[in-house]
C-alpha cells in the first residue's frame, strides 16, 4: 500500500518527517528550519518538490522568510514546484523587487501562472521590476488561455538546426544541459527560419555515431499543436503517441515551445475533475482558493436555472391538488420516488460522462449504451420498487394511526401499489434521461457534463412526483 | 483548437481520413482496407495507435480478419494500443491457438489486461495454448489488482548490472533496443541478486565518456514502489518527481518491473472519473462495457441505502400532515426548496472533492474551506431566495385561482415569506453539509466521494421539506 521507504536514504527520510511535521504543526517546522539553515538549503537544492510542499504548509510570512534565505536559483526551483496560487501568496509577502528577482529564476510557464495568481496591484509592481525581456515573455504567455497548449507550454526547449552531426548536437546539448535541466527530453530540429522540422529522441542520440547526421536520426513531421489547441486534445495526443512532450508551433510552423507530459497528467486530472464540477454548475476551475465573490458569480446562473426549472415540478404537482387535499399523507411518501429516481439517474450520468471522457462512446455505440442503461434500470427498478413497496406498507400504519377529520385514509396495500408503479416509472425514466442527456448535449456540441444534473433533476422530479400522484389519483 | 494538420505527411493525412471513415461508416472502411492490404500493413507498422482506433470502430469479425492479415509482431503492437476490452472482443473471434500466438507478441502488461477481459472459457483456452513461460508471466501479473502498481507495471525493463562502464552499457542497451522499444527511457542498475541499486537517466548516458563507470552516473536510492502500492500514490510520485517511469520492487528490493508515465495519465483520468462515479454509488470501474448484471450488483446497494435514507424525509414530512391537509397547495412548492438545496450542496461537494483530490485541502485548511462555502451559500441564498420568493408570489395566483372546498388559501405574500425563509435555511445547510460531508468521510478514513451525494440528499431533502413545512406551520 505504501511506497518503499526502506530504499530512501536518510536525507529522504528526514524530508518526509519534515513534510509531515509542517503539515501537522507548521509553527514548529518553521522554527526548526530557521534554526537549521544548512539542512533547509540542502533540502531545497536536492528535493525542491518536497521543499515546495513544506512551504505550502507554512503560513505565508514564514514561507517567505525561508524562501528568501535560499540562493536565488534554488528558490526559483522551489517556486517552480509550488502550486501557483500558493507561490503567489508567498511572493505577496515580499517587496516587489525581491519578488521580481525570484520570478526571473523560475521557468517561464510557471512564472506566468504565478504572476497571473498575484493580486492586481502586486502583479503590476512585480512586472515593472522584472528584466524587460523576461517580462515580455511572461506577458506573451499570459495572453494564452490556461486550458490551451499555449497556457500549458514551456518555452525552454532544446532546438537545434538541421544539418548538425550527432556529435555536434551532443556538444551543443551539453552546453544547454544546466539551463534546460529536466526539460532536455526531446531535441527538436528547426530550419533557418525557426520552423519545426523534426524530433530526435534522446534514445537515438545514445546509439548514434558521432559523425552521423541528425537528419538520419530525426523523426520527420512530428505531431505538433498550435497554442490555441484545447487542453483535452493535447492530453489525448501525448497519451495516444506515448510522447514525453509535444511541440507547440505557430501558424507558420515556427517552434514556440513544448508541453511536457507532467502537464498532461495535471491536465487529465483537471479535465476529469472539471466534469464533476461542471455537472452541478460549479465553476470549471473553482477550488477552495477561489474568492467567494467569484464562486457566487460562477454558481449563481445555475442556481437560477435550477430555480426556474423547478417550476416545472411545481406546476405538475399543482395539478393534483385535489388528490393531495383528500390524502395529505401522500405528500410524505412523494419525495421518496423522486429522490431514488434522481440518484439512480445520476449514476447513469456519471458512467456515461466517464465513458465519453475516455473515448468509449463513439456515435455507433450510443444506442447500445442507452439500451444497456435501460436494462440496468429495469432490473434495479424491479428490486428496489418491491423492497420500497414493502417498507412503505410496513410504515404507513405507523405514520397515520388515526386520520384527521376530513382526511381519507390510504391503506398499506394501496400505497404499496402506488409506490411500486411510480418507482418503476421513475427508474426507467432515470435510466433513459441519465444516459441520453449527456449524449444529447454532446450532439449539440456542448460539454456533456454541463448542467446534466440540473436537466436530470428537472426530469426525475417532475416525472417522479407526477407519476406518484397520477397513480394515486387513478388507484384511490 | 485543432492539432496542426499541415505538418502531417500525406500518409498521416490518409490515416486520419481512414480513422474518421471507420468511425462514421465502418463497413466501407473495412472493405477499403481489405482491398488495400499494402496500405493497411504500412499503417499498422508505422502508426499502430491509429490502426488500433480503426479496429475498435469496426465490428469484431472484420477487425479479426484485418488483424490476422498482419505480420504477427505488427498485430501484437496494434493489440497493445487497443483498449483491453475491445482487444478481447476481437481475440474471441479467433481460434484459441491463433489468439495465443498474437498474445505472445504483446507487451506482458497489456496481454494480462486483455486475457483478463476475455470470457472465462476463452481465457482458459488461450492460456492453454500460450508458451508456458509467457503464460506464467501473465498469470503472475493477473494476480495483482488493476488499481495497484503491480496491475499497472510492465515487466519489460532495462536492467543492467552495476559495475559496467557507460560504453558497455550503451552496447548492452543497443542489443535491448529492438526488444524494449519505447520502454527504453530509464536504465535501472541492479546488484548480483537483482536488487535495485539506482537509476541512470538516458540524458546522462548521452553526455558520458565511454570509459566512465555507470556508478558515477547513477542516481542512488530512486523512489520505488511495491506491487501493492495504490494507483493514486503511484500517480502522485510520478507527478511529484517528474518521472518518466517508476520502478516496482518486491519486499527484498528485487526489481519486478516499472510503471510508465502513460499509465499514470490513464490512472489520473480513471481516479478522477472514479470520484464522479463513486459519488453516486456507481461502480468504481464501471463503463458502458460493464455487463448489466455487474452494474446492477454494484449500484443496487446504494439504491437500497438511498431508499432507507429517504425514509428520514418521509418521517419529517409526515409530522406536518395537519398543515398539508389544510393547505394542499403547499405540497406543490415544497420540492422547489429541497431541489435547490440539493443542487447547491452538490456544487459544494464537487469543489471540495476536487480540492481534496488535488491536495489543496490539508487538515489545516478544512475550517477555512467550510467557512468559505458558508459565505458562498449565504450570498447565493439571499439572491436566490429573493428571486424565488418573487416568482412564487407571482405564480400562486395562477395555480390556485379558486380553492377547493375544505381547503384554506395561502396568500402570495405568506407563501413568499415561507419560501424565502426556508430557502435561506436550505442554502446554508447545503453549504455546511456539502463542504463538511466529504471532509468528515475523509476523517473517518473513507473515500470522500463514496456516497457523499446520498448523505447530502438525505440532509437537504429532510431539511428542505422540513423547514418549508415548519415555516408554513408557524406562519399560517
Amino acid at each position: 500500500m505504501s511506497p518503499v521507504r526502506f530504499r530512501f536514504s536518510p536525507s529522504r527520510r528526514v524530508t518526509q518527517t519534515l513534510r509531515d511535521l509542517a503539515r501537522r504543526r507548521p509553527d514548529e517546522a518553521e522554527i526548526y528550519l530557521e534554526e537549521h539553515q544548512d539542512e533547509w538549503e540542502l533540502l531545497a537544492e536536492t528535493v525542491p518538490e518536497d521543499a515546495a510542499d513544506i512551504l505550502e504548509a507554512l503560513d505565508e510570512e514564514g514561507a517567505a522568510e525561508l524562501l528568501t534565505g535560499l540562493p536565488p536559483d534554488d528558490a526559483g526551483e522551489v517556486l517552480d514546484e509550488m502550486k501557483p496560487e500558493a507561490a503567489a501568496d508567498v511572493l505577496e509577502e515580499l517587496d516587489p523587487a525581491t519578488a521580481a528577482h525570484l520570478v526571473e529564476e523560475m521557468e517561464p510557464d510557471q512564472a506566468a501562472d504565478v504572476i497571473d495568481a498575484l493580486e492586481r496591484d502586486e502583479r503590476e509592481a512585480v512586472l515593472a521590476h522584472l528584466d524587460p525581456e523576461v517580462a515580455a515573455e511572461i506577458e506573451r504567455l499570459l495572453a494564452y488561455e490556461p486550458d490551451t497548449a499555449g497556457g500549458m507550454m514551456t518555452t525552454d526547449v532544446a532546438a537545434l538546426p538541421v544539418g548538425m552531426t550527432a556529435g555536434e548536437a551532443i556538444e551543443a546539448l551539453r552546453r544547454l544541459h544546466d539551463e534546460l535541466g529536466s526539460n532536455l527530453t526531446y531535441v527538436y530540429t528547426v530550419d533557418e527560419r525557426g520552423r519545426l522540422v523534426g524530433v530526435v529522441p534522446f534514445r537515438e542520440l545514445v546509439f548514434a555515431r558521432p559523425g552521423q547526421g541528425l537528419d538520419e536520426l530525426v523523426v520527420r513531421d512530428p505531431v505538433a499543436v498550435t497554442p490555441d489547441t484545447d487542453r483535452e486534445q493535447v492530453v489525448e495526443l501525448i497519451q495516444r503517441y506515448h510522447l514525453q512532450s509535444i511541440p507547440v508551433v505557430d501558424d507558420e510552423r515556427r517552434l514556440l515551445g513544448m508541453v511536457r507530459f507532467g502537464e498532461a497528467i495535471e491536465a487529465a486530472q483537471a479535465e476529469a475533475g472539471e466534469d464533476l464540477a461542471v455537472m452541478f454548475g460549479a465553476g470549471e476551475e473553482e477550488s477552495v482558493f477561489t474568492p467567494v465573490r467569484e464562486s457566487v458569480r460562477r454558481r449563481l446562473p445555475w442556481n437560477l436555472f435550477n430555480l426556474v426549472a423547478g417550476f416545472v415540478t411545481v406546476f405538475v404537482v399543482a395539478q393534483f391538488e385535489d388528490t393531495l387535499a383528500r390524502y395529505a399523507l401522500l405528500a410524505a411518501y412523494m419525495p421518496l420516488v423522486a429522490g431514488l429516481a434522481g440518484n439512480s439517474g445520476a449514476q447513469a450520468i456519471a458512467v456515461t460522462i466517464r465513458s465519453i471522457a475516455v473515448g468509449e462512446l463513439p456515435p455507433g455505440r450510443e444506442l447500445r449504451a442507452v439500451r444497456r442503461e435501460l436494462a440496468v434500470g429495469l432490473v434495479r427498478g424491479a428490486i428496489i420498487a418491491t423492497v420500497g413497496a414493502l417498507l412503505v406498507a410496513a410504515t404507513v400504519a405507523l405514520l397515520a394511526p388515526s386520520p384527521n377529520p376530513g382526511q381519507e385514509t390510504v391503506g398499506p396495500r394501496e400505497l404499496a401499489e402506488i409506490i411500486w408503479l411510480s418507482m418503476m416509472v421513475g427508474f426507467l425514466v432515470a435510466a433513459l434521461a441519465g444516459s441520453s442527456i449527456p449524449l444529447l448535449l454532446r450532439r449539440l456540441g456542448l460539454d456533456p457534463a454541463v448542467a446534466s444534473n440540473i436537466f436530470l433533476t428537472m426530469t426525475t422530479d417532475a416525472v417522479g412526483f407526477g407519476s406518484f400522484l397520477l397513480t394515486a389519483t387513478l388507484l384511490l
